[in-house]
C-alpha cells in the first residue's frame, strides 16, 4: 500500500495491480497549499507521493524514478525534451515572493568581485540572482555555494541568496533585525522584464505520459482540485500552519495570495520564455529559444 | 514544515514555533483507515508523521525517536512502564482476522519438530503462532525466520506464518491455488480462549504525555475522529484501494468490517491481559501480570 513511500512499493508489477503513479512533493510552505489539498480530497491514496529536497526531486524526475513532480525552470529548460508541463499549475511570483531573496550588507551597485554566498539548495534562484546582478545592476560578485544557515552565511560574505522557509524568515524575522538590505527576487524580475517569474513547473515523464495518459490527466485535475480546496479552507490551513511554524496565520495568508503565484497561464509561460532566452546556451545546457511542452486538456492553458 | 517526514525536521527548536508530535504510521492496508481520516480530517498536518515497518516503528517508540505510534502487543509489554496505552483504539481481531495466517501442508498435530518458516517482520504473531501450537495443539515445531514470500517459506517448511497485506493475499488468492490449509490465528485465538486478540496498541511515551498532555490527548481524538470518517467514507476507501491492491472493494470492506477490530474496551484489554498471563516471564521480558496503563480520557474506556 505505497501511500507515501521512501522505498519502493513492494506490490510493483503484481498481477492483479497497477501501479499508482510516483509524484514527487516538497516539503516547504510554498507547497503546503497542494499537499492540504490532496490529503483532504482523498487524491493522497492515488499516488505513490515521494517527499524529497527540490533538487533531489528535480534529479530524479529527470532520471526516471519519478513520474510526476516539481522541477526547478532550470532543470526543466535542460530536460525540455523528455518532459511535458502540467498547464495552470506552477510556483511562482508576480512580483514579491517574499521567499527568494538576495540579502546584502552593502548597496548591490558595490557587490561587483566580492563575495557572493548561495544556500545550494536553489539551481533557478543562484542563475535568477546572478542574472538580475549582472544585466540589470551591472556586478560580478563571486559565489559560492553554503549551507542555508543565514548567520554563517553573512559572516562569510557582504552577500546572500536564501530561498525556502529559511528566506521566509529571514525576510520576515531577522533580516530587519541585523540590517540587511532586502532584495526580493520575484519584484527585481518583475521590475526588469514586466513579467512573473516561475520557479518550478510541475510536469510528467514524456515516456509516462505515452505509456498512462489517463493518470497524468488524473494528477494534473487533482493538483487543480487541490489548490482549489486549498483556497477554499485557507483560513484553516494557515490557522493549522501558524501553531508549528514561525509565522503567524495572517503572515501565510499574505504569503500565499499576495506573494506566491499557483498559476501557469500565458504570462507566466512568457516569464519563463524570457528567462530562457536570456540565460540559455552552452553553458546553462540548453538553448535560448527551447520549446516548452504543455500537456493538452482539451481547453486553452 | 514537517508532514510526513523520513528525516528530522529543520525547525526543532526554533523560537517560536512548537514541535509536531512525532507520530509513527505503517503502511499496511489494516492502518489505511486511520491514514484516510487523517488525511481528510487535516489532523495530519498536526502531526509529523514517520512511516515505517512495524518493528521499526515499535524501536523507535522504545527508544524514544517517535513520541506516540502503533507499537506490537510484545513489544507493549516488554516497555509497558515507559508507555501509557491510547484507549479505544488498536489493531486486533474478534475472531477471524484474515491477514495473520499459520499455513500448513500437513495437518497442525504432524508439526511436532519440523521446520516452520516465520516471516521476520511480526514478532508478536509469530510468538501467538508458537503458543497456540505448544499449548493448544501441542506441538513444538523448529521457528526460523525467513523473508515474507511464500513459495520460497513453503519450499523450505512444511508451515508457515505469515501477516500483513502478503497473508491476505495468500488468505485470499494464493493458499487456495496451493492446496495448503489455511489456520487464521485470530479465529484459533478466539476459539481457545473466547476473547479477541490485539496484535498492536497505540502507545504515547509516559514522558512525552507528562511533558505535552494536551498533545496526546489531541493525537487520541484525532485517531478516534479519523476511524469515524473512515467508517462513514468506506466504500469511497475501498473502491479507490481496490484500484491499487490485489482485492477488490467488497473484499477490503468486509476486511476491515469483518476481520479487523480496531477497538480497545475491556474485552480486547482482558484479550492482552490472557496473552501476557500466558507468554509472561523472564525468557518474554515481562512479568505474566504486568500492569496495563491506559491514557485517562475522562471517560471509560
Amino acid at each position: 500500500m505505497p501511500l507515501l513511500a521512501g522505498q519502493s512499493p513492494a506490490d510493483q508489477g503484481e498481477p492483479g495491480t497497477a501501479r499508482r503513479p510516483r509524484v514527487g512533493h516538497i516539503d516547504f510552505l510554498n507547497c503546503l497549499p497542494l499537499f492540504w489539498g490532496l490529503a483532504r480530497t482523498g487524491h493522497l491514496f492515488d499516488f505513490d507521493l515521494r517527499r524529497e529536497s527540490p533538487e533531489r526531486l528535480s534529479d530524479a524526475l529527470v532520471a526516471g524514478e519519478l513520474d510526476i513532480g516539481p522541477i526547478s525552470v532550470m532543470e526543466y529548460l535542460r530536460n525540455a525534451e523528455d518532459l511535458v508541463v502540467l498547464p495552470d499549475i506552477a510556483v511562482g511570483a508576480d512580483g514579491s515572493v517574499m521567499s527568494c531573496l538576495l540579502l546584502s550588507q552593502l548597496p548591490l551597485e558595490e557587490l561587483d568581485g566580492k563575495p557572493l554566498a548561495c544556500t545550494t539548495t536553489s539551481r533557478t534562484s543562484v542563475r535568477l540572482a546572478e542574472l538580475l546582478l549582472s544585466d540589470s545592476i551591472g556586478v560580478r560578485p563571486e559565489y559560492f555555494s553554503c549551507p542555508p544557515d543565514l548567520p554563517t552565511m553573512m559572516a562569510g560574505a557582504p552577500a546572500a541568496v536564501v530561498i525556502g522557509d529559511a528566506a521566509l524568515r529571514a525576510s520576515l524575522l531577522d533580516a530587519g533585525t541585523f540590517g540587511y538590505e532586502i532584495h526580493d527576487l520575484g519584484q527585481m524580475w518583475r521590475e526588469w522584464t514586466g513579467l512573473p517569474f516561475v520557479f518550478a513547473v510541475f510536469a510528467a515523464r514524456r515516456s509516462f505520459l505515452e505509456a498512462k495518459p489517463e493518470l497524468v490527466h488524473e494528477v494534473h485535475e487533482g493538483f487543480l482540485a487541490s489548490r482549489k480546496l486549498f483556497l477554499d479552507e485557507i483560513d484553516e490551513v494557515c490557522a493549522k500552519a501558524a501553531r508549528w511554524e514561525a509565522f503567524d496565520a495572517q503572515t501565510l495568508k499574505g504569503y500565499y495570495l499576495s506573494a506566491l503565484d499557483f498559476s501557469l497561464g500565458e504570462r507566466q509561460l512568457a516569464g519563463i520564455r524570457e528567462f530562457a532566452s536570456r540565460v540559455g546556451g552552452v553553458e546553462a545546457g540548453f538553448s535560448p529559444d527551447v520549446r516548452i511542452h504543455l500537456l493538452e486538456t482539451g481547453h486553452a492553458a
